[in-house]
């Protein structure tokens, strides 16, 4: 049996996250608005190719609308086709959206859940009056002016280990709601010749509650515009309750960049 | 009388174009595929803003699945309304494929086609075995190896004043077809952390022959791969004969990026 390591990039803009959300399984039953899972699309490329029922494993599920720079996933399976050809017929079979960017055969035992070291998200956000129409689905524009240097002196409280319950409902309940931000980094840049617009925070994390990096930057965003003061982070973290962070920002400005092993 | 000069950005992935390209008129004899125009979307919107009827004047067209970082168009108007606004409003009612990055008052003889003295255009290949999700309409996925040091030195025989014949028809037969290539600039560049794999060709001219951009970068990439030997670039523009060159490129390659005044 072998097991086999994916690497994947897609656009989240036309799906309903990574998983399957409660979707009725006949096509009769599924309201026609009803979006596909980019698992399910993976699974059942790969089964076709394959003639195997395949399961996917994924370092973690990602919500309706969030893309994917490299997410990671692992099957097992029993065919003897080599890795870099799977590859090949993936992408050849597989919708636009979705990019198997390696293919890698792995030991036994690697679990892409389980064993993921790390996670980095980056949420983007285009500041300017204006919007942008070759961005639109891949950042959250937010018109009005923004302080980077406070808001990256302030999300500097966020680091290390903390109980993040202000940020996010955890997931599981087993594990509790402490996670250990490992590596934050806010930047500004440009895509056109005009003055920088986009702002980037990449958080590195040992794990993220549901819908962290989205509360932790529209709390960062109110910190940003002056509506949250000086000493936020750290008395909205010591507070641990979701009422006092910032509101949860779109799902199209976050992109999940890299899982480390 | 008013005379309003636009910057425009456009997704152009499901637009037939700049320009309404023999479209029947009325609902019921346009076949439901038909794509609408950047032009007549635009016009739409500020048609139902002002309540006048506007004629839009662009830099120039462009093709169907071509994009625009700052296409430049004007109109003449009575309205009152301040540009800001004016701004705010277009960007408010149009769909997200279009966005205007600057609406200004300009004098009463500016006239976007006439008036620009070169335009910048921008080509940007994916150069490696599999796909991109993240840029699937905005980039032309080529997968074999390129020699982008021999592309970037046959691409300089294109410099300066040639007859272009061989990539391209003239778009009018009054203006010929002799242009001249001020700058041509090939980079290689990464949109993630893995090896460089985009290629992006920039080329500024004075006016562009009917897809000589695409031709251009299908001989560059013809060369590239070997197809071609040293001194093809030189060969092709003296032979001045369109099956000379190498093949067309998709559109979606493709992105206006900037026009000189």
């Amino acid at each position: 049996m072998r097991n086999i390591k994916l690497e994947i990039e897609y656009d989240g803009t036309g799906y309903c996250g990574w998983q399957v959300q409660n979707r009725p399984k006949t096509k009769d039953q599924r309201p026609k608005t009803a979006k596909k899972s980019i698992q399910e699309a993976i699974e059942k490329t790969l089964q076709k190719i394959l003639q195997e029922k395949i399961k996917l494993i994924a370092s973690g599920r990602t919500d309706a609308g969030v893309h994917a720079l490299a997410q990671v996933a692992n099957f097992k399976t029993e065919t003897k086709i080599p890795a870099w050809k799977l590859q090949r017929a993936l992408n050849g079979n597989l919708t636009k959206d979705i990019a198997i960017t390696k293919v890698e055969d792995v030991l036994p035992d690697f679990h892409s859940r389980f064993q993921a070291k790390s996670k980095t998200y980056r949420y983007t956000i285009l500041n300017r009056n204006y919007p942008s129409a070759l961005l639109k689905d891949k950042v959250y524009h937010f018109p009005y002016p923004l302080d980077v240097d406070l808001m990256r002196r302030e999300a500097r409280a966020l680091l290390g280990k903390h109980d993040f319950k202000s940020f996010g409902a955890s997931a599981s309940s087993v594990k509790g709601t402490v996670r250990t931000i490992k590596k934050i980094a806010i930047k500004k840049s440009t895509y056109d010749s005009r003055e920088p617009s986009l702002i980037t925070i990449d958080i590195e994390a040992d794990g993220f509650l549901y819908n962290m990096v989205r509360n932790i930057v529209g709390t960062l965003i109110e910190i940003g515009r002056g509506k949250l003061g000086k000493g936020s982070v750290k008395r909205v973290l010591a507070l641990r309750g979701r009422e006092f962070a910032g509101p949860l920002v779109p799902a199209r400005g976050l992109c999940l960049l890299k899982v480390k092993y």
